[in-house]
């Protein structure tokens, strides 16, 4: 529950359109919701500006369907992650809306995005092919969080004009999400070539010593070039979270 | 040598002010400056919007010396960092004015710093008292990149009402810095309180498992809380860096 | 065998009640009963004060029900932990008087359990839903010794509040055990409330550099938090044991 | 500051013996004391039943003897460990009352140790002749936390009857502490023998593939016998307060 | 080939008995055989006593009818080892008289086993259950290179006196091999007993921090008790082959 | 797209026999086809001599066939490595003129290779019958880039005869492929007898602490033979590669 | 206290040359000797066939000297291993006829070492020149044991001629101890040479990396020649005593 | 001792310019000499084309100038590497026409050097200041060997136009070798713009998560750039001497 719509909430009860009894209603999963086995955090969108988001990895098909029931319920949106094709029709059955985008493994109600018209977009860069599942996964959740998002797919260091003859795409972005498995070279060259912030994400792509994806998450956070932070290996999730809290920084409150 | 100084450059020879032989003159170490040793990048400060700064550690006192007076001369201003006392004096000896911050480690050349007067700041977080050295090299950094930088030091969560007291001060800042050797727990908590985004930096501050900062960077990089990203070890230079990139987004272009 | 029953052996033995031959009889499985593949530690109950427990997980079925059957019959309870629910129907042939707690995967004979009605009580918390399972595991356990057990689960770091709301019951418990994959930050901040002994469970649950729980692990074992000790990855039933054998001190000897 | 103190001062103010400056007077480093690189955790003794104790390693020699001094003026008595005889020095210019424990590396205040007449007591197990300064260190804060402490050291497992012979003794403690280094299989073989919960703790002795300590860790943290929990490489602190901690459980309440 | 199959050869042609032509037949697979993926080791037994044994894993199942069936013809006898219930069955059909010790994943065909009579025992002894297969590889091949084998399971740290009330077997043992898992002590406590060489194989038994043997190998590498050497995880063969020849030692030569 | 054919297109151009209209067809895909999920590195010929290779693993059977077509079409061959049989018969179905090297896992479209009828030929030295995989994929790539090859296999040095019996063929070689897994010691074997270049493979073959492959690995790495260079682990298509270069070094230009 | 000496006494004093007050004056320090820091395992020569060895690293001169005394005074003989030139000084103050042994770093009491006149010897081969400290360790270690000791150093397999040009020696040998550093490939190539156990060493030897011996220790644990069993990186001290004990198997009892 | 001398001495013997005499006397010290602490490897020149080289690190001077002084001797040239000043100061006492190439840590006799007139050369490119001396060990072992060396220094990927501007000597050279540290990933981009073998350098540059060079490694092990083979951390004399058996490939046998 964000708020607004607390403070409606409470506007409501004050211009009398609410009594005290319907008040409480709507507040009494405030601040968590607890279902036993989760304790949903409904304090999260007032805090964070933005609600809980499903990790559904580790969590049973019934677990993730009730938790996805009630964020639904309280929030009005819902967002899952790493969701199998079989998590998807499970929430399907109970929340017939939820849309599966299936690259990126996530199943999310589709909350009418205000999508920016604004120039401002992040820039998704990725190495090779396998890495797009990670790479769509943070490009879905820029886009669910209202941001526009570019693509630049397949254009790793060991054939670099296909990263140069983009440079003007790579200087015009606001925000960079540069997604690499293998030596994870990338976000490095990227960011001795822009001047904006670059989020580097290893992925688990690779074999031998790329052991699955800590040889790319090395060389990133070892990177020269200045203006450049990591998150987890294949946490694409974690990326398009921190470049969307970014590229809306200063525009709310101005 | 940044895009101001070569349009002016440019301009004066269009005017008449200059000849083409002193406009030879000036572009004469763009784009870089080859020492031998060293290639100084004078491109650096038209790509990234900040001149080339010194990573002392690892270089002779003259070589530093000399890459600092060759930046020193071309950009108007340098900043030098993991500088022990020793490559103070020997910078003094050739460039008088500059300035020795020495917690952080950091000799510059004080540049008329446009320190913002807005509301607007990065706020340094550290765990305990023997992380400063490396929120103090974050905070100086950022300083000199022209932010507002607010500190709130030792406010690890083996006291947990340290950092809670002062969550007025944690929602009002822009940019977070959060600092912390040991478990590194604190980016974590932080990010869990916070809606904006955190930059998290691992100390090599503690003994046993923590491996010389390797335990903190694991525990940020698994954080469960979303928005936050991840430096290397010590690196207070790369966080500063990154924040004062975050900070200044959307201000310059308005 | 416990000291109890041999007392009363030897008790019978005395007053006449049995003869010799039976004493014998009673005894030759002491101090330990050889299977060939397993040497049952009857003496474990009068050395630690509880039967050896059966570890399934790298035994086969025809092993593991060999051993319990041997354990039920000398011991008159018996505990197997990590028990598939195949394990549990092979043992369900033999011991139809068996128990099953499917969360825990734990296999046991209901033994009569002098539940304390005392205030003291272990507090079991975890971090995430699927940290659960070996929250659980820990929780059977301590149960099955004679603890009273509460449990708080889902409180992890990224919502704090959940975590503070319910500080009276984290203040009233006599001994925590706390239990969270990931970055493991869960038991630092409880540890840093609470004025009893902390039990730190870290799981595997996690992707990435979480490496299986250990870095959960580390953070752990690095807490500043004073009054924690840590037991290894996933060891729910160590945690529940060491607990019940702390819960439970200076109690029988008053 | 502990919870006496506070109910005293309060008390004397409703009694009309101190005025309402002085109470906040006493009260105004309440809940900490901020001295810019250091926020001491005043509320500590209140949350922990203990106050804070300092650090050393990693602070330079004027943070310590400032932290020191504010402490011990603040809650009267006052604990530094991992101190080298530099810091005893300089504490003591200050402090001119306090003890070096020189083998523990520990600077106290000496506090009125209220030490149990009881039978119950910690026992401190340590496998050889290198690993007593980690022994000692939880000894002595064991010792300054008032409670009873017997010492048997160099009892490797390489000459089992050393800890055998001792046997009576393990069995007669109320928790025990064992320190070991090298493969650190001692806890393993004493949690085997009693029934009373063990601290393992490894220690930084050994060569080779000791790494420091780890070999030693890793075999405590696999260990097979039930009733025992871990600390950080070299964290006797951590130990003599876990152990603490559970031998006065039960006490006070009482 | 041994050096009496090729001493005979040479004394049949020499008296006449055999041709020139034979000779060569007989030794034309001699110093190896050539079979294209593999070049059979032929002048090993000659070498080490032995002739080759087969490693299955890793090759398929023609791969290793092919060489099993070539070492027969060559040598009279053939050891397979880590060969699943398929390998048994496709070796049977081209070598009939092939036996299978199931336990000990070990085809073999039964060499006529000139088992000492000797007192000159080796002492085969296991930490759990679990990790038998291991000790049975290694017990195996020790008889199949004709020593007498002794066996002592189950007889783990965690309930020592197991251990204890065998210790007239282990002070009788020739050569002892100590088979452990999890925490990997139990070499260390044997070889502080015993003044025999002892033989410490870690197995991949455990879970958590275990690391697959990782643990239990580095706590035998790291153990205080003199007289120890150490094998690769899980590798019975090696610690049997290694026994062997220590027993067989000063033996022949006499 | 080579510099040969681009050179034939102007040329072809300029002397009328094609229009500038089918220039830029042809040249459309220059210098690299967005097939969106890949960009298609059509310069790869023209700065490496050798079109793009296909690593399967990680890519989907239609992202696979697609790149597969697209770089047929363009390159007039193509070769796809870890192609396991699935792949084979995907991309038989579009292009049915493909090969497949079984034990190598290679998809190709036969180049008519213009094999060296020369002297100079590239060794494949195998350490044992598990590496082999690893070892044709070397050579398969080695062939398909025209080199004549050789193959000495299974000549591992715990029977180092074998190899010693073929040093005539070791010292023959120009450029030498040691492949090897366990303890990865051939390659400095190899590399102490010969004083021609030799690209060290280390394999995933071994278990216990192969570290599926690290130990070899750091053993070659480590190798005190010089003349010695290392791919990663099971890389047999990088140092096929590499070997290829060097072996047609001094050839083209003279 | 050896065997030899126990029934000595025990027969003095039946045949009336002792008294029971001197009796017990002789078996008072009987089965330990406790000095507080340290306990003398006095019944180590009874058990172990040779009484405890001084490991010095890790104690202060103050301890070695005094362990050092008590053990020459109750066993007649002493060794100090890892001992640098000052422990040698403080040990000759107390014990004049100590010998030091520089490079293996040894300080012993020349016990009158019944060297073996008989053709069964150890042999120490050594990769490097470097390695020699361990190697001497080994060898000294072997002949206070009194075992006949044969040398050959710096025979690394870069230069492999060095090694065979020397295998009737390698051939001749009981026992052997093989070290090296870097690679560690040594023990394998002799391994596959000779049909005597060889005890491998590690050593610290190399740089980047070798891990400081960590290389080379995974490279003997995997290797592939039977026969081989592993010690602790640098453990000189253990691969002689191990030597020992089986070079003298077989040997006593006939 | 080379081909051409003994070829020489032979001849001059069978011309009988020599006795035989003479001639045992010249070949005495073949094939190696033995110093009792070293054997050096006089047939390494036979070998493998050069002489052995000495690696001072871990040797004492003694040693070092033992070895010096017979190599000289017996080959007429002499190369030391890692050698400290005071090495130098050493070896130019018994040998004073010695060079020492400072900032390679490189001490040698200068032979005459048959340095290419030929356009063949190698070049050195490196990613920083701090990696010159391993790229200058690099260097002068090339030129020692005979090879045209290029530098192009401190091009690292943080500021790429840098390396760009030089593209043209990047596809000149012959054979190149790359020398980087921290993320270590210049190999990768140099390696996807050039047709020649590339030998990859990591150093121990950097700090925190660069593991003393780990990190660097792993990143160029796990290039997607083909034509690139790797040395261990540090090890410039490997890539120097490999480059050169790659460069005059071809050459001599033409």
């Amino acid at each position: 529950m964000g708020q607004e719509e607390i403070k409606k909430v409470l506007q409501q009860y004050k211009s009398g359109q609410i009594e005290i009894k319907e008040v409480l209603e709507k507040l009494k999963h405030f601040p968590y919701d607890d279902l036993g086995f989760a304790k949903i955090d409904n304090q999260r969108q007032l805090r964070k500006g933005f609600p809980e988001v499903i990790f559904c990895q580790g969590k049973t098909l019934e677990q993730i369907t009730k938790i996805a029931q009630r964020i639904k319920e309280t929030e009005g949106k819902m967002i899952a992650t790493r969701a199998a094709p079989d998590v998807y029709q499970e929430i399907k059955k109970i929340i017939p809306e939820v849309t599966y985008f299936k690259e990126a493994r996530i199943v999310a109600v589709a909350v009418e995005e205000k999508k920016q018209v604004s120039s401002k977009f992040i820039l998704l860069v990725s190495g090779g092919t396998a890495d797009i599942p990670v790479a769509e996964e943070a490009a879905v959740i820029a886009e669910l969080m209202g941001n526009r998002v570019e693509r630049l797919y397949d254009v790793g260091v060991a054939g670099l004009h296909r990263l140069l003859i983009n440079s003007k795409k790579l200087l015009a972005a606001n925000v960079l999400i540069v997604v690499a498995g293998m030596e994870g070279a990338l976000p490095s060259v990227v960011g001795g070539l822009v001047d904006k912030p670059v989020i580097a994400v290893p992925t688990s792509v690779g074999y031998g010593v790329s052991f699955k994806g800590l040889s790319a998450l090395l060389t990133m956070l070892n990177s020269c070039a200045p203006g450049l932070a990591v998150v987890n290996i294949d946490n694409g999730f974690g990326a398009g979270y921190m470049a969307s809290l970014i590229n809306h920084l200063n525009e709310v409150k101005e």
